[in-house]
């Protein structure tokens, strides 16, 4: 029995005719992007294509660059058929992640990987012009130290501290990034780079890019960031859920019993940020009589062996986990990853989260369920970037566009 | 800008060879599904497929009974070409829907139409084997009764009151089904009725039947049954969402922080089913001097307008509230749909959820949500066990095996 069905499929074939011609020519291109060899008539025997219509297509992708010559296969008398593979290499991504007080930049191949990174020291609340303006003229001189000139750029995937609409890639009243909302960071960063550009929140960004490089057979899938805020990124059925209005994962005005008393910034009481992130544990520290001020005053307290400092934060770890607690009963994820600057420090937050889930949660969710530290650390949101990026420019759709276009 | 790329469609491909051309042909008849009629000609031209590949395919699908002769095209000179079209009465499903003490048994065509339906009373803790012989017994009569011979069934499906691994069929651990553990279901009911038989919770099939048949638009979709049991089918970009080990959406033993003094059964303190299940509501109104057992009890009292009963069950409300509004953050749906017996008895209960819901979630997340009453009422179930079983024996993979097999 094999009961789950290509609903994804289904549906974008029953929507409209047209769509269905494309995906077909697109398809050629995604059979050959494992990687694997083929000549045209073994392309033809697994698509059900007519012979001609592959071989058209095979030139098309020749000229895109997208797929090249591997080759020849065994000959079976007269001049032997020629292979033809996908070339990850041929395009570039930029991928970029914003962070509250730094950028991020990175050039990946087509097959995600990095081929040069920068990071520069940056304030968000500089606001969209200055940020972007600054990532415009960074990636321009990344491309040229590849040896890339701006027309091998496939796409830019950008993550935000903040909520982001996808469909539009506009900021939505992010908190801590005056003068972005609603910002069209598409239509600027396309004034100097004419290319795809996809803009997400950069927690969705990091479950992508942890999730491809270190969880790829995991369908459901958690990635929790603990810092200054904290959220999650969701993957369902191998899919970013990121809900009707693109706000799925926002954790961190969940409440948490423990913190009745405590009023957030939101004007709720006992929200999860209020208590657990790194500017709350910082400041449940400084009320001991502490020197702490943010996340990275506790770190620097927690590796130094102070006592109240290891507390607070497994005491924030029993808090997300809380939480968690909800979430996996719920979603019943296979992997759960830590990361952000509190979560990926070390194994105290990580020990609260794990006493609280595997107390509160069912046996049956929790049976199988892995709770880990961030592999990916801070080059999580850049993977994920360009994952978002390669799944966009990639797909059958956006293929056969670009085929119709450039043949 | 699309950035929303069909990966299921992708994963498929690329997993093998094999699965490319199985899905071409598969293809053909979900373009068919729409109802719309189409000649040879243009499936050919829609699909990129060779007309001689079109004209052998539509054969096999004519032979099976799924498609039809649907009138003729205007003739361009010559004998006018002829139009094909899905027929969903070629074949017929059983839809069951079985309860802690009912069963409901539904014949509906391959569109999801009723077309008959029958109740019986029947406790669950019988046993696998009593309430599938039953089901088994009434299903052939009512096929009989619809004129259908066993040979139109097309599949089977099967919803449960407790936890299913949704791959084999079988029942984990479920609470209320004494004997059920580990029962295979699916091998059960096929040495009588030989066709697919697909099981899941009866949480999973009422979401999949509340959505498809009055908020199909709607691809961030919560359904939350509130009875004897408290759990929610979840679906999220358009699919149904079983999480790794198909125990997604088990909500009944989330932490309420108003319970934290109340044993559960389960043997945590505080769970949301030990204060806002029938059961529970009841044992609340008992303590109080009044006669009430189970769920029933409490809509009778609060229909007949006895005030500590409307007042537990809105509490019951503000309990399922304070869990769906750390949901909300999470999964940013679109709509909740409250049913079960004590979800959809009125609005009592669903003020409660919508006072908690619409005050502990983010704006952001609220802004666009509907929270209603379940329209499809006792239908639910069965109207998505029949979907749960028409997206699979209707899905690419399958025809095409079904064709290779027949043709």
């Amino acid at each position: 029995m094999s009961p789950r069905t290509g609903t994804g499929n289904t549906a974008e074939l029953t929507t409209a005719d047209g769509v269905g011609s494309l995906s077909r020519a697109g398809d050629l291109f995604q059979l050959l992007r494992d990687g694997k060899a083929r000549t045209r008539a073994e392309l033809a025997l697994t698509t059900g294509l007519a012979r001609s219509t592959v071989a058209s297509r095979i030139d098309a992708l020749i000229s895109s660059g997208l797929v090249g010559p591997a080759g020849e296969a065994t000959s079976s008398g007269g001049r032997p058929p020629s292979r033809f593979a996908f070339k990850p290499a041929a395009r570039a991504v930029l991928a970029v992640d914003v962070g509250a007080t730094h950028v991020i930049i990175a050039v990946t191949d087509l097959g995600g990987n990095i081929l040069t990174e920068r990071r520069l020291a940056q304030d968000v609340a500089e606001g969209p012009e200055a940020v972007l303006g600054r990532i415009i003229a960074e990636a321009t001189s990344l491309l040229t130290e590849t040896g890339r000139a701006p027309g091998d750029l496939a796409g830019i995937g950008i993550g935000l501290p903040g909520p982001v609409e996808h469909a539009t890639g506009m900021p939505v009243k992010p908190p801590i990034m005056p003068g972005w909302d609603g910002f069209d960071v598409v239509r600027y960063v396309q004034r100097s780079l004419p290319v795809p550009v996809l803009v997400d929140n950069d927690v969705n960004i990091m479950a992508l890019g942890e999730r491809t490089a270190h969880w790829p057979e995991h369908d459901n899938f958690l990635f929790i960031k603990v810092a200054t805020g904290i959220g999650a990124g969701i993957i369902s059925s191998g899919e970013l859920q990121r809900g009707a209005n693109g706000t799925a994962g926002d954790l961190g005005h969940v409440r948490v019993p423990r913190g009745d008393e405590v009023l957030c910034r939101c004007g709720n009481y006992g929200c999860l940020e209020a208590l657990a992130s790194g500017p709350a544990v910082a400041l449940s520290l400084a009320a001991q009589g502490l020197k702490a001020e943010n996340g990275g005053d506790v770190l620097r307290l927690v590796a130094a062996g102070n006592l109240p400092a290891i507390q607070a934060l497994r005491q924030a770890g029993r808090d997300v986990g809380d939480v968690l607690a909800t979430v996996v009963n719920l979603l019943n994820p296979s992997v759960i990853v830590i990361g952000g600057s509190l979560g990926q420090a070390g194994e105290h937050l990580m020990a609260g989260v794990r006493e609280v889930v595997y107390r509160r949660s069912l046996p049956l969710a929790t049976t199988h369920l892995r709770i880990g530290l961030s592999m990916a650390g801070d080059q999580a949101a850049v993977l994920g970037a360009s994952q978002m990026v390669t799944q966009h420019v990639l797909s059958p759709a956006v293929i056969e566009a670009t085929l119709q276009a450039t043949g």
